[in-house]
């Protein structure tokens, strides 16, 4: 049984293993988990991760269960930890987990069922950032060299704090850029319009608007055209270079509409690379 | 691929090939689509249709992912359009749409995913028409000649736009009845206690509360006396005609508590006949 | 077709019977209800119950409709009844239900698919009450004679009602305890520090604040000290005694935080059991 809550864990084979377990997948592999079952506890809303998980499973032949947080004993006081060791009760095979708390699988480290990790607070989301690495090594062939800078909210990513360690490990070179005031957090800050023109990959966030204590100072329109990516700076992007979001995206914020699915654009392409990278993890945990 | 949208798409010989089909699955037909995802996506509530759909796929050996709006990323502000874009990257093979827009399906028209359409703001729900029509068929053989009354809200009403115009296609003769407020939308409105006596099939329609704007300016009762159908009303309808409705009927309110599970009512028989209907046109969608 | 609405209506040999089969579940038995179509209509929040079934209903291999009462048909005021009749009419196999009403299968009593009760009010939780048990069974080997001690908000609990009418039936000695508010509705009442030095089995009761119409006149750590399951309490209980809890449990209300997973606790134990007991409730129900 293997856990996977956060890619610092694992060692780069271990990582490159699931790079191509996902790639064997995507290529058409067939690998049952029948009269598996795995629940999905999603404590935080989601469409993407929860639906690919789901789709994951479904497509290893897993018996899926989907925990409803708001018709849960949660309503009546029942802890986290409570209800996790409730599903260990219960028998199930494996449980994937989303949570607002940073490093929430620490509180239930005693469970003997694997984790999956969907998502821990501001801190990890490993299997988007193996989504984008695949989404990367599909395009590129390779990681050692290629430049990627990560635009927008990183305090507040997930994604951005996993993937900017990750990509580093494997030999990434990565940047940041954003709202200045996003600038202390960064360890490599670079102004966006000088960074887009050298990169390889240009990584929009989104504003995560629910996470903000305060309201943004900059309106809307400014701030697409301060720090969002416009068709006019796509335009100075290298011939080869490509974009990526997580996604969901604020169309028209930190990126224009008609560039979120523009030809240079990945964003689609990663969402469809989740589900093998989602089926790869679950094989890794469960066999 | 075939989407289902509206019957306006169809050619009368295509709905009655879907009637054809429920009869066979009624008869016992098995069809199997082993293997194939389907997601179901309700952005508005529903019981009947939302749950039959989901018998129908079950029926039929799909697997089923269930999108929960409540948890999802539009609580983070992600469009209609990126949630369905979404669910297409991740590879599901149909989509059950249900969504309080007239015509959503126009925006998201460049899915290559099949829709099938559970809903659109007050213009069609196909599934819905095709059922009543085959519960009409089952009953009397025919539909050339037929008369049927639609009576009550019909302007809030997608069931009643959408069986107005297919049971006319199909040589039908209808008239509408209802409240006077009612009246200016109704192509053929006729005084409620002269055309009862007339018809083949009452179709009774739900008083949508959650429509309106503006608070009813007559009582439940008065309206019942008045529009409802009454059993003293059911008394003048022909020997063999019979009582519809979409469902949920509100008892007392549109319908007598008494008359909607009387003799002459084919409303539980339409719920059982919707569970066919369902498994013919996901058949016609993916085969 | 068998309902089980309450254990009040079964003979002590097909309780037994149940507990036999959970038995053989719990050693690998293996019983397939493929192609069956189960509905989980749970109208007040659960995880235990709802997922223990959920979990059952799929070892069974049987195909699984989970109702969301949020985005139902409900919302726009359809009736309990009414509900029920449409999943009848849809063709499920069985319901599971769980409403706040007393006796709400009363209402449904006209249904002919089997209903399986997952409680109703403050009466009966005949699935908890056999994995209650199951457990103690699986403990002591017999019920005759044992002595059992239910403690807390017994007037507000399903499972003791339950729980109280069928141990007594099985020959098992049983008494409660709790502040002296609940007093007056207590059969057998007794002072909780001389009463757990006698019983072979202290069950604690969750607190259940959502039932109560008043605020509690006492504070937490005062009702832990005084009617509350302590360490120091544990400690005079008999070296065999167990503890068990239907759960949720309040840890540092009802229960102290270092008790709930003590070597006397089988309160994990009782929700592992439930599984296997409610597949043979569906069993028993289907076949």
């Amino acid at each position: 049984m293997k856990s996977l809550r956060t890619l610092k864990e694992l060692e780069i084979s271990e990582i490159l293993e699931l790079l191509e377990d996902a790639r064997k997948f995507k290529n058409g592999m067939v690998y049952k988990l029948t009269d598996k079952v795995i629940a999905n506890l999603f404590f935080e809303p989601s469409t993407r991760t929860q639906n690919s998980f789901n789709m994951a499973e479904l497509k290893l032949d897993m018996k899926v269960i989907n925990f409803n947080a708001a018709m849960s004993s949660l309503q009546k006081g029942e802890t986290f930890y409570d209800t996790i060791k409730t599903f260990e009760a219960i028998g199930v095979d494996a449980l994937v987990i989303r949570h607002s708390q940073d490093k929430y699988y620490e509180e239930i480290s005693n469970i003997k069922v694997p984790i999956i990790n969907a998502g821990d607070g501001v801190l990890s989301h490993p299997s988007q950032t193996l989504l984008d690495l695949f989404t990367i090594y599909e395009e590129f062939g390779k990681f050692e060299g290629l430049k990627v800078m990560i635009v927008g909210d990183i305090k507040h990513s997930r994604v951005a704090h996993e993937n900017i360690d990750t990509m580093t490990r494997l030999g990434m070179k990565c940047c940041v850029s954003g709202a200045l005031e996003f600038k202390e957090d960064c360890f490599n800050w670079k102004d966006f319009d000088e960074g887009l023109q050298e990169v390889d990959v240009v990584m929009m966030l989104r504003i995560q608007h629910e996470r903000h204590n305060e309201k943004m100072q900059i309106s809307i329109s400014e701030y697409l055209e301060k720090y969002g990516l416009t068709h006019s700076r796509v335009k100075k992007m290298k011939p080869q270079a490509i974009i990526m979001h997580p996604a969901p995206f604020n169309r028209g914020v930190e990126i224009a509409d008609n560039v979120a699915e523009c030809e240079k654009s990945r964003i689609f392409k990663q969402i469809e690379n989740g589900v093998f990278i989602r089926q790869a993890i679950i094989k890794r945990s469960l066999s």
